[in-house]
């Protein structure tokens, strides 16, 4: 066994070091740069057993999946991470480096560096991730601002995360199938994000607890309705898990313009959004195919 | 049982919201006004059955200390804490609300206010805090920087959170009981880090694993040793509370000019930190009264 300062001096080996000026992990606080334009807070958790199930998933996959939750979050609203925190509560026995692992392919995917952090020994692993990101003087995306008569679009299919993980219990996939990487590595979709802010998208949000409740939280908060035609269904993912499964980290967004939509897309290089429909004046309008959305959606329930 | 929304947006009108042109809690991420000059970002967790027991303290003194947890390490850099993130692991019937009530105690007190987070239903209640701080455009005090002749400054008296913690386990004191205080509602000291920091300190560091350990990171930063000749022990409190019960928060510094340091003190209304010892030229030097310093300390253990 090690002391947990031992341990943070070793895992810090496996990231990226600061450029000069700045102070990450081995002091009281991190000391960096100051974003341009407006600062972007966010923290989500991943627990053992509720998000993720470790007879399935590897240890790196739980450090890349709590990066990629909080990350998405930024991407969401159109904007760039800087710099992640990542708090580390688990038992002793943990195999942190290989969490680590994870966390530093995510942090060169996202060019999000780990910049400080805590560990922490604890019954049940739970990995908790702050991101800080930058509006670059321009106006983040929000929640609300979606129009009636606005296209809803979707980065992509939906379902994979949830039916990754039905299949993988089932022993029908394996790890390296593409349902499974849905499930295991989940992408935060940076790019898209901010192809969607320049093509002017006037709300967005993530894919995390499923479409049905994250595209009602966009709706609610623009107090507009959506008449959607169809969702798109990842691989061998059932509607129920696109609509309910959640964990897929596509993003949906509403935009006036479709067709500058899809040039800013093309431009960037971008598989195209799917349009799956359109925004309507009636807030409490919430229909597929014109029956009523199904209220599915994954939420933690408290007293 | 309620789902996570209505309980977040429940829980939001126990905090004070945004000024105007800010976005906090319920949007992906909160959108706020960038620090002045360089940002601090740091994050703790607080687990229940490692750092707080349930039954001698109540879910507001949770709230309240991992708050307080986060914002030490801002007060140990002399700066100021600007805004929190506080993600809530915790069993389905954990009582939210009350262990709100404690963290918006710790934003009126630190001018702190939580921005956004993440509410996880878990089997062992942990809190983590992430603070953004701001420099405001002042070099913080860091870890390195003492230097040989230094006298060594601790803000207040020690041990007090270790040994209120062993009195309320004997139930030889009572819930307000200063002892008790010390363990269920340590205080960071945002003041006392400010006026040390405008007193020309030369490092600092918080006592959040007890002094013995503490003051080695900073000696350890620094490349100096240290000569104490005593350290100031808190009411029934005992020694080794004092250098290796940590959770006291106070702030140990390091400053070249003493005079420099009463003056400011003394202007700032604060009462004198005590010098309790001398930094010496030789890196190995860790001596109390002219024995070794214990090696003591709080530490999580991993392999």
């Amino acid at each position: 066994m090690t002391g947990e300062f031992a341990v943070i001096d070793r895992l810090r080996r496996l990231l990226p070091g600061p450029p000069a000026g700045e102070t990450w992990i081995g002091d009281d606080a991190a000391v960096v740069m100051p974003p341009r334009g407006g600062l972007l807070l966010t923290a989500d958790a991943v627990v053992e057993g509720v998000h993720v199930d470790l007879d399935l998933l590897g240890l790196d996959d739980v450090g890349w999946k709590a990066m990629s939750v909080a990350v998405s979050d930024v991407a969401a609203m159109g904007c760039k991470p800087l710099y992640a925190l990542i708090t580390v509560c688990g038992p002793p026995a943990t195999d942190v480096d290989r969490l680590y692992v994870g966390v530093a392919e995510a942090v060169e995917a996202y060019e999000c560096p780990v910049v400080g952090g805590d560990l922490v020994s604890s019954l049940q692993l739970t990995v908790s991730v702050a991101v800080a990101g930058e509006t670059a003087h321009r106006t983040p995306v929000m929640r609300a601002g979606a129009l009636p008569g606005d296209r809803v679009f979707v980065t992509g299919r939906l379902g994979g995360s949830a039916a990754g993980l039905r299949l993988l219990r089932a022993g029908e996939i394996g790890h390296d199938h593409p349902l499974a990487l849905a499930h295991r590595r989940p992408l935060a979709r940076l790019a898209e994000g901010r192809a969607a802010r320049a093509a002017g998208a006037t709300a967005m949000v993530d894919v995390s607890d499923g479409l049905a409740a994250d595209i009602g939280h966009l709706l609610d908060a623009s107090g507009v309705g959506a008449a959607l035609d169809f969702v798109p269904v990842a691989g061998r993912a059932t509607l129920d898990e696109a609509l309910g499964g959640g964990e897929d980290y596509e993003l949906v967004f509403t935009a006036t313009n479709p067709g500058h939509v899809a040039a800013t897309f093309a431009e960037a290089g971008l598989r195209q959004p799917l349009g799956i429909g359109y925004c309507t004046a009636d807030p409490k309008e919430r229909t597929l195919a014109g029956e009523p959305l199904p209220d599915a959606g994954w939420q933690h329930h408290f007293r």
